[in-house]
């Protein structure tokens, strides 16, 4: 039996989540049956989603245990294999993050395609977040050419892929990041306007960048942003409802003065996961690897080093902190 | 030239209308050209999207002008012609309501079909409101068989109407209606359950309702039921955004707490009138005539006596004081 140290949620959070509701535990890792691989982990991701994993809600995921490991994206080397299917020193993408290593049967574990892309992409615009972005932009909302699309957090890590696919597919873009080097950054993308919302009502700075209104609104904040949304929204506007970070750790409920316009703008607004598209990743990969490949969709990441960095980064995805993706280097 | 009665918005309403921003005045009715009609009012609608029109905002509907003649729906009689397409004494259908006699061209009156109701059907399960329910539900929501729909406003003309096509299509229906007397009649119309929202916080009275969630959510109000729906919706829920006659009066905007729910559950919300689906009319026509004329969709009418009525009893749509389709009979 091997031992590791993995992330354990210690406690739930009421609100904003502190790092005392975490604890960094060793764990023993079951020895290998047959069929089964080990990996060390190289990359783990924070993903804003896990918020609501700390919660004891029934969701799209299931809620963290107390006193469970937690789980997430992971990009790591197999180093033992009692499987057919994998050699070691092999890259695989995998669900069993928020720790060092990981053991299990080799169905958990995906060989990440061959391509000539850095492995950390595989939880960035090749994995989670560009699929997001990917699917949101292109299935939910039926964005196309010549739409006008207004996206928020678009220096996240799904937003600034939101912006990169919008152009490479044609659109006017339009992005809201929080201060002023974020909104450079998302102009250098390539969105036509970036609005900063730390130094105008996001209203007022959504009405001036897009006068004659959005066609598509790429939701990952809700709040003042989808308000201001619903109020820029032109005649059958499609929003693809993706996040509300401003919600997660739940702060007073949002008082919406726009909703109304759902109606006479015919505004349609659907929820999505990613995994609502499994079928489709094939057409992902495909446009996604070419435009990662070629470097017209680029990316930033933000890294934090070493496991016990880990609730620190994810933390900081409320505070902000991140420009593209936010990731720890094992 | 000859003179009629027309009632003229006299003001713009700060919030909720009053009778003094409306006034009832002598109109003069041009001589009839070639191929045009005149008809004399006999039935009356008012509607909640009325409320919007008072309004100097640009909207599905042009606004009322301050000091000139208000319109909406109407059913009349031809007392005369110079249209070959018309003959006296002729039943039509017409949006030159809020009158006693209207006179223009052929084309802005419309026969009734030849289906043995009362005239006033026109303006209820066979005109507007119908049309709205019918389209909202089975084209919007994609309502089907088997789904447990929920409808707000459920003993209006639109919701009393979706209730009964619903029970039509094999649909578990719920409706939200304030008071006993109403929620007895959407219990008679068909409903599984009725919720009174003057007794029971709704989204309590949902949730007991359909303790597995609803597929389908009718929406005629907004505020506090919308945000119920919201957290009652099952995966994949289809929301037909049809009014919000709780926001049309301009009170503090709504705080939402479910809507996050949109995400994890898929929720598609869509915005329409029923104007959109005027390509087929005629599904309409066969399947509510069929229903209307055979009595499986059965309506209740409040009747206001006499042009004078007509300010009041819009104002009564908003204070519910209607039971089904409000007409005033001139």
């Amino acid at each position: 039996m091997t031992t590791t140290r993995a992330w354990h949620l210690k406690s739930r959070p009421e609100g904003l989540p502190t790092s005392d509701n975490f604890e960094l535990r060793e764990a023993s890792l079951p020895d290998l049956q047959d069929g089964w691989v080990r990996v060390e982990n190289r990359w783990l991701s924070v993903d804003p989603y896990m918020r609501g994993r700390m919660n004891d809600v029934r969701s799209y995921v299931p809620p963290f245990e107390v006193g469970a490991p937690m789980d997430g994206g992971a990009v790591g080397t197999v180093v033992e294999s009692r499987s057919p299917h994998f050699r070691e020193g092999e890259t695989v993408f995998h669900m069993a993050g928020w720790r060092e290593g990981a053991a299990g049967p080799a169905e958990k574990f995906n060989k990440v395609p061959p391509m000539p892309v850095e492995d950390f992409h595989w939880l960035g615009n090749l994995g989670l977040t560009g699929a997001t972005a990917y699917f949101g932009l292109l299935k939910v909302a039926e964005a196309k050419e010549g739409d006008v699309v207004f996206v928020s957090a678009a220096a996240g890590a799904v937003g600034s892929a939101v912006v990169q696919i919008a152009r490479a597919k044609g659109m006017t873009v339009i992005g809201a990041a929080g201060g002023e080097e974020k909104c450079a950054w998302v102009r250098e993308l390539g969105a036509h306007a970036a609005i900063d919302y730390k130094s105008v009502r996001i209203v007022k700075g959504l009405l001036d960048a897009a006068p004659d209104g959005i066609d598509v609104y790429f939701d990952n904040v809700g709040g003042d942003h989808l308000d201001a949304a619903l109020a820029a929204a032109r005649q059958n506007a499609r929003f693809a409802m993706c996040g509300m970070i401003e919600s997660y750790n739940a702060g007073p409920p949002y008082a919406f003065r726009y909703m109304m316009r759902v109606i006479a703008a015919r505004i349609m607004m659907k929820g999505f996961i990613y995994t609502d598209y499994l079928a489709s990743m094939g057409d992902f990969y495909r446009d996604m690897g070419n435009w990662v490949a070629s470097g017209q969709v680029k990316s930033r990441e933000t890294v934090r080093q070493g496991i016990e960095a880990m609730p620190e980064a994810f933390l900081d995805l409320f505070r902000g902190a991140n420009m593209g993706k936010m990731l720890v280097k094992v």
